[in-house]
């Protein structure tokens, strides 16, 4: 079996055009089902605010496949600790065997949940996006907006985010980073108004979007809500929606913003919500108009973390990263 | 992060008293609502006659729990490789560190399967169990027989399994490794008949074992059924059987025994089904007379498979095993 460690995996997978094209395929054979990804597996600690989830799929044809362990305990912040830590291990689809554990600590979460954020934005974000707001100063609004800037000409960025100290960092670092003007926002709702992408990425319990800040031609990522407690947007944001699309409509339904929109009582028995993947593939129309207003629910899938890890794993293999641990007796 | 191999798990931990304590002492702390264990995350992979399993669970006030991943390939016994395979992570219950990596290649597996039998057998099978009847001669045929003979002093084994070499095999080891008479049966029923302990550990999707072969005083460990489509008693047993118990209720329900019971409308809608640990506490009785028939019904749990890890652990540290990987960057 081979162990790599985070800073193998840095060195070669990045937020780029391959890592984006590795999550947009996983997203394509999960629509074409060419994917079985069972429901996520999660254990809650509430004793210590924590949660674990374990999440897989395995894309038919593909000879290794991912299983995630992550896990998020919100009471390490105060603890100086980071709060969220994670890694895949690899097994062989063919035989069972446990081919590699990839020791993450998380990194490739963030690549692959800011991929999907671009994949979204692809086919659902106007072309002429020049002003985009994120909600949210943490680790992952970082990796959406470098996300968003690989298949946008993003030229303002606004963030918006109750700890201004976080926030104040977020807006020197993105400045630097990207090389645009980046600037604080007193309210949400100044900064989602005018904004031609809004991008939500907080751990909220109760929305922090309403329904008619959103103006034509908008389109929202809302990649928060993973969790039944978790809502960053108004239900009625739904029926404001022209086109509103899921990574998983099922996942969604459970864990995503379609959960309160459903529990509100906005979505009709046959209502017909498409998948990211069905964009990808071009069964279901993206962004027609500039008028429109387009959401994108993400709760993160296991094709994901499959797509991601089949990147990684053959390009560490390229460059003889990694150790390699011999445990079988036979 | 830790990672350990077989070859040093196996000389830490075996199927001994030890083993079967903390496994009997997780499932009382499931009855005793002190664990939180999410339904088995399952997915199969038909064209490669493949499934793999995630279980977990947190014993509260454990400071590491298990997540394991096990593997079942079947076509691999035609290319000479092992069906099974598995790897258990230990995540830290408190801040959600991944902590270490048992590569263990199924072995805890096994020893904890064989020790849910011989705590089955501690409460159910009568103090005089001289003859014993085990149905398949497979790696966990031996675990079983190996853990009862820890709480039961047996004299006779017989054992019955459709490849008649690999049924000698299992006589030859047996008889050297147990000292005592094995024989080959040639009809299940001739063996089960007469018997005091019948344990079944097969993937049977068709029951083989009779009711009316059971008489009075005979224990069952049907331990081969964990999913949906397997059986191994006929549903009729339920009714017969003075005593049915479950390592989980719920589990049992959807992949053990209780399954076909439920299917065929055997299990009334209030039927008071105990589970294993609250036979460990006291508060349920096991067999009280000579002539009760008890059926104990495993499908295997999280809760053993933390019990088993945790021990593991704590030797193989006291050992100095293992190699520390470190991947973190801060």
């Amino acid at each position: 079996m081979w162990i790599f460690r985070e800073e193998e995996i840095r060195r070669v997978v990045g937020l780029d055009g391959d890592a984006i094209a590795a999550v947009e395929k996983g997203f394509a054979c999960l629509a074409e089902d060419g994917v079985t990804m069972p429901p996520i597996l999660r254990v809650d600690i509430p004793e210590h605010e924590g949660e674990v989830d374990v999440k897989t799929a395995v894309i038919h044809g593909e000879s290794l496949f991912a299983i995630k362990i992550s896990s998020g305990f919100f009471a390490n912040a105060r603890l100086g600790l980071p709060t969220g830590n994670g890694m895949m291990i690899l097994v062989n689809a063919v035989n069972g065997r446990m081919e590699a554990v990839l020791m993450d600590n998380g990194y490739l979460t963030d690549v692959r949940t800011g991929a999907a954020g671009a994949v979204a934005a692809r086919y659902l974000a106007k072309q002429e996006t020049d002003t985009v707001t994120v909600i949210g100063a943490g680790t992952q609004a970082r990796f959406q907006v470098k996300a968003l800037a690989q298949v946008r000409n993003v030229k303002r960025l606004r963030v918006a985010g109750r700890d201004s100290s976080r926030v104040e960092r977020f807006v020197r670092e993105m400045e630097q980073e990207l090389d645009i003007l980046v600037t604080a926002a007193v309210h949400a709702e100044e900064a989602v108004r005018g904004s031609d992408v809004v991008i939500t990425c907080t751990p909220a319990s109760h929305p922090m979007i309403k329904t008619d800040w959103l103006e034509p031609g908008v389109h929202v990522t809302a990649m928060g809500s993973d969790a039944e407690h978790k809502q960053e947007l108004e239900a009625q944001v739904y029926r404001r929606a022209d086109i509103w699309v899921c990574d998983s409509v099922d996942q969604c339904a459970r864990l995503g913003e379609l959960r309160s929109v459903r529990e509100a009582g906005l979505l009709a028995e046959n209502a017909h919500v498409p998948d990211l993947g069905s964009l990808v593939l071009g069964r279901e129309n993206g962004r027609v108009r500039e008028e429109q207003i387009t959401v994108c629910d993400l709760t993160g899938t296991g094709v994901q973390d499959t797509a991601i890890a089949l990147l990684a794993y053959r390009r560490l293999r390229e460059v003889g990263a990694g150790i390699q641990v011999e445990g079988a007796i036979q």
